[in-house]
């Protein structure tokens, strides 16, 4: 389903970026931009109509959840490369929904306590209330990235938490969570591009770290991370979307675009007034 | 101080909106725009003026706490009696902010947990780390607005919060937290119009609780009870201000510009580069 109000669309984005059988991160192109012939200029109107539509989903699913007559909620599961947009998709997609209606977490280096415990710990104490559209700045899935790459835990436990994710994630869904996982996905040409351009601007510089390049030198092993991760946790309740995010008007629309179909299938509904209304015109009327 | 952005203030809001030594809340019109003359057309104007510029100091003050130089953070305290239009200070205000440095947190009727604890447990937990501009939808203020309204603690104990109130926000704001406190003031009718359009709209009624008609009975209590507050608590390092609320434009506008006041006030700074930019440009480039 194409959300209503995104009219370039030639392709459903929930379909044509979904990671299916037989996907093959090598062979998605970063410049490309699937399903959307309508160019930049005319992303922008179709994202400014998307974020008033995703705004008035959300607070429709708000206000069902408040009534009860919902447990739905949305989690964004974001993860990329470094400089490939996940913040710029927090401030423009995100950003215009109400923020009360919104429940972020960046997810950091584990702290000592949270090093204590097993690793979806932490996750499930930020997953969304009912009502809510949880987004997670990275993700449990850091524990099989960069977990993987660095060798932080052994390879059989590695091994393990795949399954542990699935298992996981299987729960959070049928407890009423659309999980939307997506890989922003650029080229290691567009990141160091991006990564000189924090380099040149002082207004840049905080958000440079030189661990970044450190990173970036095991390019190729995080791609391998990447594929085993959607070739295992791809799963029918919690797929993967690769987003191609060199062009960054692109992600965020097609970003968008996952959301409001995520919400449009809970299709939320102004709940029924739970008191008499007439009695409390009444009752409100005489004050 | 009068925000840059902001053109058509003819007074400071900080200075005018104030409460003072023999501050009367009584006194105040709901329905009036004190140092605005641009009317709510213009205000439109300056408020999107003022988002970005209060996105830009944030998001600098951000950046500086990422490195170390500052520890200072920014808290809105909104207080205000049913339908006087905190949501909207949060969605058209706040919502101008990246959610990545907004720290919400709507308190509710206390917990068991909460309630076992000093009533300050729950609102220290929340308060905004180095960067972020905090908001409370409601605070430690229930506590001796409703809680003596209410009688929801003994006489003797309401008496206490008022002083422990005061060390509290001492030591907030000298461990660095500008703390703005801010109470939306509307007439009785414009409550009962609101109220009454919550009524009359079914995609409104989510929003009405028959509580708030009794709570309504009380409008004089609360009012002596917010008079009690500005007394004993609008100090020199946490003053109240008081917002004329019933032109909501002028209420959104006129927080707005007590949130960027704070903010020039610290005057955040982009940090230096912690690395040497030199060597990092080069160490990127043979990548």
């Amino acid at each position: 389903m194409t959300a209503k109000s995104q009219h370039s669309w030639t392709g459903d984005p929930a379909e044509l970026l979904r990671v299916g059988a037989g996907f093959r991160l090598a062979d998605v192109d970063p410049d490309a931009t699937p399903g959307y012939d309508g160019g930049r200029k005319r992303s922008e109107r179709d994202l400014a109509e998307g974020a008033a539509e995703l705004d008035e989903l959300q607070e429709r699913l708000f206000a069902e959840s408040r009534s009860g007559a919902t447990s739905a909620s949305v989690l964004l599961v974001l993860q990329a490369m470094d400089s490939a947009g996940k913040g710029g998709i927090v401030r423009h997609v995100i950003g215009s929904v109400d923020p009360q209606g919104v429940a972020l977490t960046a997810f950091k280096k584990p702290t000592p306590e949270e090093l204590s415990h097993d690793f979806l710990w932490r996750v499930e104490r930020r997953l969304p209330a009912p009502g809510f559209i949880g987004v997670f700045d990275r993700s449990h899935y850091e524990d099989v990235l960069i977990g993987r790459v660095r060798a932080l835990a052994p390879a059989d436990e590695i091994e393990r938490r795949y399954g542990a994710i699935n298992e996981f994630e299987k729960r959070v869904t049928d407890a009423g969570t659309r999980i939307v996982k997506v890989m922003l996905h650029i080229s290691a040409d567009e990141q160091k591009a991006r990564l000189m351009e924090r380099l040149d601007r002082p207004d840049k510089h905080w958000k440079y770290n030189p661990g970044d390049v450190d990173e970036r030198r095991l390019w190729p092993q995080y791609m391998d991370a990447y594929q085993t991760v959607f070739e295992r946790t791809s799963t029918e309740h919690a797929p993967w979307h690769v987003v191609p995010a060199n062009a960054k008007w692109y992600a965020r629309l097609a970003v968008q675009a996952l959301l409001l179909d995520a919400l449009e299938g809970i299709d939320p509904q102004w709940p029924a007034a739970t008191f008499d209304v007439a009695a409390e015109k009444a009752r409100l009327a005489a004050t």
